[in-house]
């Protein structure tokens, strides 16, 4: 029997019974008391999860609604934008910037790598009259697996006046993320990834930097306008019916999260990541990603050429009802990308590891069967004695 | 004992127990064959709802969101724009569409009415030059439990090239629309009113005469661009990650819908409405609305003066775990609103009507207890024999 599947995509992620449950309860007055202490516990939550004091609104919508959000509240049509780009997702936040009438300068970097702060730096000297606005950055840059390292490029900026601006949907409580202590001005992130709840709710914190350069934006905008949203939350409610099931689940899957300790989220995506990672080498197979560029939430692996990625990718679908994802553009059937963040157990990753080492043999791809797995084991018992340390 | 808690507001509505254990599955890749299958259904059924066979879009979102997504991709900066208001969510509609740069003139029609016909005639007869590129018009105000008669401010339009955009976030599927046969070229709608699933999705059709206009819209957005979704469905996919649950919700909802027959929905609105007002007729309480303006959705009652309509609400929530929304605006305390719209039993307003019954006795209202329950039941009486014959 191939049972439950399993489901290692870089969001939607699996839904723990306890955040399901929750969702699982009747519809309630969303402008009555008792949402009230749901949004403030939620609106709570999220910010130690963001590590912030500052603002923090939540929109029903996908990721992309939030980071729309950001760009029509903080980006002034004609406004200079240094667009950073390691990715699908980078070029993505610059469209936006752009449909909106920011002048966009793209700073691309190979796929696969995060950007370099010294790049960053030197193009961030230049610009002596501060004519640059805003910087745009991906946190997690879900197309590649490679992550960029904010605290670097934030520094960079030094003190230069531009805002920077963060796409942390699939990357907060996944990768590290200080957005008071690093000065980060504007974070995006999604309910769907890390927070293990549903598709449907995205979340963006800005501080009052931000919010002196939204009061002065002429953008037309009116369900995404952070002035009206603060509003509405000072009395304790929404400024739009809010989706009151993914509230219930944000609530409960919150809980969880302070149960277990932002740091030892932290310490088990990167751990998935290191075993993941040290398993598909045994297997003989390469990775799209440097090491230190290596993203705790998803990792990209490159197909054998003689196989492809979408083969192995229907194979472990009709075989083991696992889904993993595909690459994207330039990328499709190059590689596949295998997810490890939000609710995912040790032992699913064992088991789906197993899967790709049967699935290689299938498509006679020379290794030695049950190699990988054991190097997994064994990163496995390492960690599990560290911690009886 | 009070037991579970009755949601008699105009949305969100209560999920059937059906709904809510399809909402209950595990998350699945949202770009695989499973998934496009769910979103074919789901989007043939709402157009059956709509009665359309234009196009339809569903966004993550509020209804608000939908409403910003017509404005944003059917009204060019600088078009002329003809707002009919008859309350807070016609207000709403027009406010956006200034927002995004119409040039907005707003008529108004008293609250509690809807528009004449005659008046909208008379307005769009004098604009000879086609100035006037868009009529906004509420389906169901929800703030005062007027409506508006589609048909016949459409017939009112005749020739005249303007488009006719519909606010029916609370209406459809409560009250008569017919998109196609009354020639309506956008129509909103939202997830958490008639459909009976929880908010968080937003329902735009749209025919090949508002797709013109939109192909030539310079308005900024990305989120909300219509091209960008007709591009993905014709993949079987959406443009960003959609709100799963509530799709597997909305996939149930329409099954259930259709099961139960258009018709047959929108009888069992009439009948709701026109049982509410004659009940609460008999127990001495003055109807905000005249009855041929009365919505199927939602019911607005006058409390007496010397009571007011926030202490009924008070006293029905706790002493009867009922839930009742009060006025807005101008109508805080002078009216509170009855929803009977979505997954309402007809036994549920019985008992909601002997609430209000013994709550109206508390406050020293002089009436003769019991009368206004009977009459409902009266009415039940009437409409089942019928049902036999």
């Amino acid at each position: 029997m191939k049972g439950a599947q399993y489901l290692l995509i870089p969001g939607p992620t699996p839904i723990p019974l306890r955040v399901a449950r929750a969702m699982d309860r009747p519809m309630i007055n969303h402008r009555g008391l008792e949402f009230k202490n749901i949004i403030e516990e939620v609106i709570d939550g999220v910010k130690k999860i963001y590590r912030t004091k500052e603002h923090l609104l939540i929109y029903p919508a996908s990721g992309t609604g939030g980071l729309e959000a950001a760009v029509s509240n903080f980006i002034c049509p004609g406004d200079k934008v240094l667009a950073i780009s390691i990715g699908v997702f980078g070029d993505r936040f610059a469209e936006i910037a752009a449909n909106f009438g920011g002048r966009v300068e793209k700073m691309e970097f190979a796929w696969g790598s995060g950007a370099d702060p010294e790049r960053v730096k030197a193009r961030i000297d230049q610009d002596k009259n501060g004519e640059i606005k805003a910087v745009l950055i991906t946190h997690n840059e879900t197309s590649t697996g490679a992550f960029n390292d904010l605290k670097s490029i934030r520094e960079a900026m030094g003190d230069h006046p531009a805002l920077i601006m963060v796409d942390a949907v699939s990357g907060l409580a996944a990768i590290d993320l200080r957005m008071d202590e690093w000065g980060l001005d504007v974070v995006v992130s999604g309910s769907q990834k890390a927070f293990m709840i549903p598709p449907g709710l995205s979340f963006m914190a800005f501080n009052e930097k931000a919010l002196k350069v939204q009061q002065k934006n002429p953008n037309s905008r009116y369900y995404w306008d952070v002035g009206m949203g603060l509003q509405y939350q000072e009395k304790g409610q929404t400024a739009f019916t809010p989706p009151i099931s993914l509230y219930y689940g944000l609530q409960e899957a919150i809980r969880m999260m302070l149960e277990e300790g932002l740091e030892n989220i932290l310490v088990r995506h990167a751990n998935y990541r290191d075993m993941v990672r040290a398993s598909v080498r045994e297997m003989g197979l390469e990775l799209f990603t440097e090491d230190r560029f290596a993203s705790c939430a998803v990792t990209s692996i490159r197909a054998p050429k003689d196989i492809g990625a979408n083969r192995i990718r229907k194979y472990m679908l009709e075989e083991f009802n696992t889904i993993l994802a595909g690459g994207q553009q330039s990328l499709d059937d190059v590689i596949f990308r295998l997810g490890h963040l939000g609710y995912i157990r040790e032992l699913d990753l064992v088991s789906v590891l197993a899967a790709l080492e049967l699935t290689l043999v299938k498509c006679k791809h020379k290794l030695e069967l049950g190699a990988g797995v054991k190097k997994a084991q064994e990163f496995l018992l390492n960690s599990h004695n560290a911690q009886a340390d």
